[in-house]
């Protein structure tokens, strides 16, 4: 497996879990630990691929598998040369299943061994997910990394019922996976398929799943069903218990995370990657993660403020711009609010990237999660 | 006072009444005839300053004082150093009076010769406009180009109202323009007034209103009134009869204007500048100008097309997105449609404006003339 999609680990804290490597793809070296922005509809709200390259120096995006089946399509996708060309953005890509977005957005009919039928959120049409058709779809994205279909239940749920969610997952790795290798056989390109972790809250199923998907000897592995509403510390002793089972050879993703305080904590327990809507979201909605804390745009604290939004960041939006001139363009509705927001946020979890990274290659992780565990969240 | 504001004729059409110059202001060099993108709020919906500089080249901009005023408003746009500084703009700036959107958008409560008292539509506070005040108004933004408060009728109106209005707005000339010339005078910054000239769609009051604004030897002046719903010829009219009646040394600016095939037209009439919402709002519209003509980039004839928008254009957009890409992102909703869509349209419209001052100065004006107007306008 790994020949076609090499992972090296280039440093280890000699405390925590955390290491530091190279993700080899065919488009392009992912440095790790990654923080991968969300391309949902195939682009980063707000943002435009040069800028993603460009001022952020990205090299992977996420994007969703269930949204681009939907509207516009994988036929038309792999007819425009797949999504990398679709959109411009020459850098590797990661895709979802759309296990995720069936579960929560669309009007679920039924759920068998064979996979799930759902109906549009779009327009109510009726249509399948299969182990293998996900597979099939993100084929014809041309997805440098594609996800398993999974089911992850919603927060709370009985123990029950989670382990059915979980076995039929597995048993939907497992298919997904043979289908895989023989479709990546016959494909001049390269790929590497994901399977996930599953078993909601339940230390005993996340350990079950693991051993079971380990017996895969897949590309990489990643925790899903995080991010659902439960506590917190109840996500980070998830990631922990899985990856305790998992190969330290591949690469670890978590699914849906996280807040930038919480950046650090997963990487501290063995992940190597990470996506999450926040820091584009949340830049919309008026939630800006600066160094000193989280700034909300709208307060009228920010009037008359002409200092940058983040003295420290070296983005577009702080270099050139003021508080006072962020609130005036959220207040006013105005599109570049979102763009110079999303820039930023962005821009600033990367940052957090970064320090990580670095931290972890020299040697000095514990100390750096000491200083970082200790900062404010809230701006004073 | 040309002296505080130079406008140098470099060549003149042989047939129609077309020159092409330079206009210096305190904010860099305008060669026209120059078409200036609306900056409404203090930004061009869907562009960011460096991408107007960058992408671009726009020279000029204009923003709107009603908008301004009412959010963030004069004084906090003053203490944050002025519009240029406040949005990240180092080139030049044209703001209109606001009498435009006070006729348009506000409740409005009352016109007297001393000005006009309304309502904000943001929020039903009551306000007042007077001539001094947006003089005022617009030197607190810092602007390069004034223009004076005007009264601006709708249409059709009676010429018994359009005398009254357009009297009105001489009345309002004279006292602006002194009380501007008293303030320049205490100003080291440099700034232009124009006034406007008004009378609706009657050729004797438009010559009444110019052949009295011209006793105010005005640093150069506007035609307003226009693109309120009449048809185009007699826009044209409009503009021709007044124009007639203008310096020759000194630019004029037809207001609010206008379609990509109109704007050689107005050129033609001799037009120095010209500003539209129509480039911006019809991008986000879904309605792209091309150099074939127009795009409905919703119609399902572009689902799968492959091509640039415009394979003649060298804008971001058209060179790394199919229209495939942007009617997909158009039909999601995207943000980044907004951002390519309104980039291109407004491209095509500095595209064309080049075209026209190359076509004046090397004295082809009159062929470029014919050959456009034989163009399709929309797309085969």
């Amino acid at each position: 497996m790994s020949d076609s999609f090499p992972f090296e680990i280039q440093a280890e804290c000699r405390v925590t879990r955390a290491r530091a490597g190279l993700l080899h793809t065919a488009h392009g070296i992912v440095e790790t630990p990654v923080f991968m922005p969300v391309g949902t509809q195939a682009t980063v709200k707000g943002l435009a691929p040069r800028e993603l390259a460009g001022d952020l120096d990205v090299r992977i995006l996420l994007a969703n598998t269930y949204h681009l089946y939907l509207r516009p399509g994988p036929d038309l996708i792999r007819a425009m040369g797949g999504l990398h060309r679709f959109m411009s953005w020459p850098r590797a890509i990661l895709t979802d299943s759309g296990g995720f977005q069936v579960f929560s957005l669309s009007g679920l009919r039924k759920i068998t061994a064979e996979g799930v039928v759902f109906q549009s959120h779009l327009n109510g049409d009726t249509h399948t997910f299969t182990p293998e058709s996900t597979v099939e779809a993100q084929l014809a994205f041309g997805s440098d990394i594609l996800m398993v279909l999974d089911e992850c239940p919603e927060y709370p749920v009985s123990h029950e019922y989670a382990r059915t969610a979980m076995q039929r997952t597995v048993g939907w790795a497992r298919t997904a996976h043979a289908y895989f290798e023989q479709r990546r056989a016959e494909l001049p390109t390269r790929h590497a398929l994901f399977p996930i972790v599953q078993g909601s809250m339940f230390a005993d199923l996340r350990r079950e799943c693991a051993a079971q998907l380990v017996e895969l000897q897949a590309d990489g592995y990643a925790i899903g069903g995080l991010s659902v509403g439960e506590p917190r510390p109840l996500s980070l002793e998830m990631v922990e218990t899985a990856e305790a089972l998992l190969p330290r050879a591949r690469p670890r993703y978590a699914m849906g995370v996280g807040l930038p305080e919480e950046l650090p904590e997963y990487v501290a327990r063995g992940v190597d990657m990470m996506d999450c809507v926040l820091p584009s979201r949340n830049a919309r909605n008026g939630c800006l993660f600066t160094s000193q804390g989280t700034v909300r745009i709208k307060q009228a604290r920010y009037r008359e403020d002409v200092r940058p939004l983040d003295p420290r960041c070296k983005c577009y939006t702080c270099t050139c711009f003021s508080r006072a001139y962020l609130r005036h363009l959220f207040q006013a509705g105005e599109i570049l609010y979102a763009a110079l927001a999303t820039l930023h946020n962005v821009k600033r979890y990367l940052d957090i990237m970064r320090e990580i990274r670095h931290a972890i290659l020299s040697g000095g992780y514990p100390e750096y999660l000491q200083t970082v565990r200790s900062a404010p969240v809230e701006i004073e």
